[in-house]
């Protein structure tokens, strides 16, 4: 039995995200999805909660073929700390997926195997693609798994980023 | 469609957990069990990571007809704001089931609907008897799930317990 | 000008308080109230929050002859920065009022005049006497100045404390 | 008997907050200034403790008739509980005042009525503006109430954002 | 080349600590002293900072033949993470020597060689015997390396610790 | 006897640094390094753990006649408490050295005495000259002592920074 753990943030969870779960489920049995900056949300960059997130991607994974966790993961400001910090938070797993060179680094110096994918470098699509639609009123859905659509419009999550869009605005006291 | 949310340490998960899952399951449609604690380990109290935790949660509800969350939540030692906390890191929830008397009101307080159970009170069956059985030697398996007895094989939970339990260490500067 | 600092937890603000803040006032024109644990809230031992801990302070000391301030101080847990902690968030003082051993020695290392006070050790009255009276259902109305009892009532105060109190549970996860 | 809670950095407090405070007084009964990021100070952009800043408002509403509080409100880093966080620090209040796109977000998710003001847009008077002028060497003094003024010369607060404005340090380790 | 790693809280650095530096120096070219608490003082049970404990390592080891290091590690209250800080704040090192339960099972997780000692075991000699001295006014000095004694004196530790000991005070808000 | 206290973040440490030490050896009888920023690294502006910046400047200093300590200091984010939160984790010292003004600002506003240098001035060496020639693969070891340069070889410092450098992430969520 083999079991993958793959990071990202996932504001929102997207369609080049999918095409990566999909691609890494043909190498692994179950896949842990770590859900990054949990505890942020309400900003541009991070308009949704950990729990709307675990929400996006529990919703459209239900068709995969693939034994899924959807973990939150609060940030913890510690580079060299990090990798144990998922570890504990997360089903044990052997061998992480990512192209983000931070990552990498820091799973290749515990000794864990990492790796990437041609997908990841096709990958055009971005979370900030995403976002900027929203905030300007372009549309955006086509960009999403259907049931990801579905959880934004429950959260009301095109209102709320693009009133928090209307400025640069990242805390209550900027 | 109404989703439910079942706060609890789960150290480890027991029968006395599965029963009550097992009764809120004809109530609600979705269940989320947020893992309290998640950032703690290694202690008496406390011997299971949060992601050993979500393990041995998915694994004894596979199943259960019930479509489940096994969401870790970290300590965040401000009452005042755990109500939020939760709701931030969970998805959506109508009722909130609990007997723990801070927890029934912090819920009420912030105007969620919170229900106990009659299965509650009956629970002689605590996480402290199945953590001194460990510790003590004694037989504990009968106590859990048979997925999670596996769980605590994997990770070697018995001796881990056992070794931090030969006093009552609870941090490394002990 | 001399301006004074007072710090309690004021788990509520009694009669005991109120007549040491009367006693400071005949030897300063203003008065820090610094409200520790501010953070802290819905236990027994801390039943109220920093705001409405406000409340009280400000409500009770409004027909006081003395320029005061009811000032929030969260905790640091670090008792090493503690006083520039507390400077920080005051309005600058001139003597420290406690009879508290640390705090008299932390102000002391500091180099801030530090006055204790006989009405501190006459003062049988105390803040655990208060709150057990509330969770006994004994009468503790008269422990606190009137404007005090108001606020207690307005947020419920006695059934919060009487109903966290039913155990010795302190956070979400006991 | 109407509170109100306006929020804000208050670096320094300045003839725009003061317009906007003596507008609300039209409204309410009392007002609660909360003080953004008190636990920051000692940059161009936070020169000010919490201590200073309740002093400022403190001493400049004085002769306002109103009932005011000015309460510090520490940095809590996640948006999603930042109003429990604000609500737990200040005596209760029935609407806010704001137009920070965020903060008035982050209240009506929570289900607080907010209000936004003609005077904030008319406000042309910033904070940056005033910080600048002291920086530069420019007079400022104009742009606060005379209060204000004071307190910035009796914590030498001049001098203390020139010295660290001569570079866009923040930190000590910049 | 060899380098040890020995983690304590040093509250204060004793001749049992001593003796087992002098035994591990037998087995290293190099030694790490951790000292863990860092954080905490002025405590009966931390009474000493960070940097007081520094002090009292080097100077008290100057004349020991072995290349030592005298870390501070503050708490991070996570087990689960507490190996991977005490690894980026300290050189690396090759074996850690401890018979603190904990340490040794979070070291061995971690596949770090640990290594016990019978002098840990003989050790008699505790801190908890050498600040309940300081507390009742009893010899103690004659417990300590004659460097430590001097470190003592100069910051009025005697003095501290009996004063803060007055009670079982831990926190300003006690 | 006169201890020194001179702050950085030493990534890394180099000829700069070195010369502003050797200058300070002239006028203390010992000197703490006070190691900013300890808690970061794995990035381009900090890409070296506060254990490693111990073994360089320790290495480095070997031959240096003067007693010098290296003493991590975690980032405490409040400018307000900096200095207590230094002076808790170091020896006592009589004089700081800075020529960051933010430094110079918090230590006279706490009354310790802080001397600037000439060769503070003339250093047109600076940190970041270094990180980027490693980054570029230019040759960067004349700028740091022999024993640093050996260092950041065995941690394979090099290629971590030109490994996270590729992008301007600074977190495993960017």
């Amino acid at each position: 039995m083999t079991r993958g753990f793959y990071i990202g943030r996932f504001q929102p969870y997207h369609q080049g995200h999918h095409r990566v779960v999909q691609e890494i489920a043909e190498e692994v049995d179950e896949l842990v999805l770590g859900i990054g900056s949990a505890d942020q949300s309400h900003s541009v960059r991070n308009p949704f909660t950990g729990g709307e997130r675990i929400m996006m991607i529990t919703k459209a994974l239900v068709d995969v073929d693939l034994v899924t966790y959807a973990v939150p993961i609060e940030d913890i400001n510690r580079n060299a700390v990090w990798v144990s910090h998922v570890q504990s938070m997360s089903p044990n797993f052997d061998v992480a997926y990512s192209n983000n060179p931070l990552v990498v680094r820091l799973f290749e110096e515990a000794g864990i195997e990492v790796r990437g994918s041609p997908m990841f470098d096709r990958e055009v699509l971005r979370g900030t693609e995403v976002r900027e639609r929203m905030v300007a009123g372009d549309d955006w859905a086509d960009l999403v798994p259907d049931p990801v659509e579905r959880v934004v419009h429950e959260v009301d999550g095109v209102e709320r980023i693009r009133q928090v869009g209307d400025t640069d605005i990242d805390s209550p006291n900027d």
